[in-house]
């Protein structure tokens, strides 16, 4: 079949590697219909130093069983599902609590022998934990949004509910990436009565209106801080969900978020030490949560209002290509000439 | 009156100064039955810069209500009140969500013309907001831990209070001074099923015990890190509780919590920059929270316990001097040869 691998920065290719198989009676093997390139397929893109074996990619993915292991009691060949960006037995303690991104048994796709999702097929490992089963048809319009499910809705999820919004919430969101508009929808979702999106691009901003921000603030730094506290009479959001990962994106969340609040990372940061003494964290009483959403557990409760029409988070997908076409996604994302590219094998 | 200046490292002094009266008229002036020294007054004493007019000390007291400025409604002459750690309006939006100490027109003892606690009298601003009214003498039993309530056992409820402990959950404690021991008194209070108290010094752990601590470890580091895990199944507790402040302290708690958890710190951190990137927060999904606690909100919720002497957070006083004994209870704590101070003006 063929699949995306990373070479080095810059370097992606879509080659012919062997058909994936069954290897364990939990496994399942789905033939991917639709995959997607991540904002966070950007960072090895940018710094992977070269690899001659190079590394598959792609974590979201939406397809059809092609066939189960003999212990798979759940799903059987035809099934349409959705795959998590993380895969998980289900049953160990961690994900009995939600947080299936710890799970005991799981793992990441591109690690451990099992390959990435921007490939024609791939081996689920705990195919009956990790896949969520759903009534639609191949050619659904509804699939873009279904394969938000797989990662960045579950995301901007995460970190709305780490974050503590509920009704009549203030909100920061940084970043106007497709972590970010859905963390807009998923803020509106649990009731937030201001939301301010923090994002230089109107496309994406506009975007960010349509999922519910009440506010757009386009200035960084100090001037966009300025502008939020000047919105919030000076005093900052409760809750800033921070979609972005770099370290000035943390530090105008410590900027926006009001005596009390939250900052909720969902931007895989890339950096390690950063303040959280007296003046940032400590003194005004700021709480730090968030991290790799556990996008498992939150695919039953936002399925619902998805295949109801009520929101549509698969907007973010503004471009589409098929498999050879992968290597010129990764560019127009990285170019930010595509908000997020969807991939049809 | 006589009151507590230091004038420098190690340098406390008992001086004369002139008697404190109403400037406001929402100030009380309050009469210091007992008050304390607080581990958190050890930072100043071993690094103040020399000052030649020095700095008053203290920030925990009760006392009589000896006068009031005309718009106080709620109190009178004669009234015995505990006065926590922070001055405050208890009107302003801060206030009504219980975090005082962001209180709009609040503010600190020893800072803008407001004595400090170590002292015969203080002036309180804003006393209908600031002090708690108590039906207790002056001679009660109970004084010691009504003193507690200033601070040092709503720092121990907050700390628990925004670790979330509940019910069945499993808590560290990190560090055997006053608010460590009462913030194992407030897990165990919130139901908390397994409280470990990492600390080294018997008296203090055994205390601890007595409060509800389940185990002791007084290993530090990686050892110590090691030996919460083996208590835990490889785990890691639910909620680390920090009451040191030094950097070791927060590496201690990275070390013990488990996946999803939260890490509470109530030391005043001595430290600004730290790690939170993937391998220490952000991959685990640990909560960061803490802060210094807006006692005020807490005195109610925790005084009928008290009252009704169901607790006895005063067991953390070891050791009694008057105000001119105070630069030796400063020593004795620095020496760690006295847990916590009490004064006796």
């Amino acid at each position: 079949m063929r699949a995306t691998y990373l070479y080095g920065a810059g370097d992606v290719r879509v080659i012919d590697v062997p058909d994936p198989a069954i290897q364990q009676p939990t496994d399942a093997l789905v033939r991917v219909v639709n995959t997607c390139i991540c904002g966070s397929d950007l960072h090895p893109y940018h710094d992977l130093p070269a690899t001659p074996d190079g590394t598959s990619m792609g974590h979201e993915f939406i397809g059809v069983v092609e066939d189960v292991g003999a212990d798979v009691s759940t799903l059987r060949r035809g099934d349409f599902v959705i795959a998590p960006f993380a895969w998980s037995d289900g049953t160990c303690e961690f994900c009995r609590e939600g947080l299936q991104t710890s799970c005991r048994h799981g793992g990441f796709w591109n690690a451990a022998g099992v390959g990435g999702g921007q490939a024609e097929a791939v081996r689920v490992p705990l195919a009956d934990g990790t896949l969520v089963k759903v009534p639609v048809a191949e050619d659904s319009a509804l699939l873009p949004s279904l394969l938000t499910l797989s990662d960045v809705y579950g995301t901007g999820y995460h970190a709305a509910l780490k974050g503590g919004v509920r009704a009549g919430s203030t909100v920061t969101v940084i970043g106007d990436g497709a972590v970010g508009l859905l963390a807009v929808l998923s803020a509106r979702q649990l009731g937030a009565e201001r939301i301010v999106l923090m994002g230089r691009h109107k496309v994406r901003t506009d975007l960010g209106i349509e999922f519910g921000a009440t506010d757009v603030v386009a200035d960084r730094g100090e001037e966009g801080i300025a502008k939020v506290r000047d919105l919030t009479g000076g005093d900052g959001t409760h809750v800033v969900l921070e979609a972005v990962g770099h370290m000035p994106a943390y530090e105008q969340a410590l900027g926006v978020v009001r005596a009390g609040g939250v900052i909720s990372r969902v931007g895989v940061p890339q950096y390690d030490d950063a303040p959280i003494g007296f003046p940032s964290l400590f003194g005004r009483n700021i709480t730090l949560t968030g991290g790799p959403a556990p996008a498992r557990a939150y695919i039953e409760r936002l399925l619902p209002d998805v295949l109801a029409g009520n929101v549509d988070p698969g907007k973010v997908f503004d471009q589409t290509v098929d498999l050879d076409g992968v290597p010129e996604g990764y560019q127009a994302m990285d170019n930010r000439e595509a908000l997020k590219v969807l991939v049809r094998p």
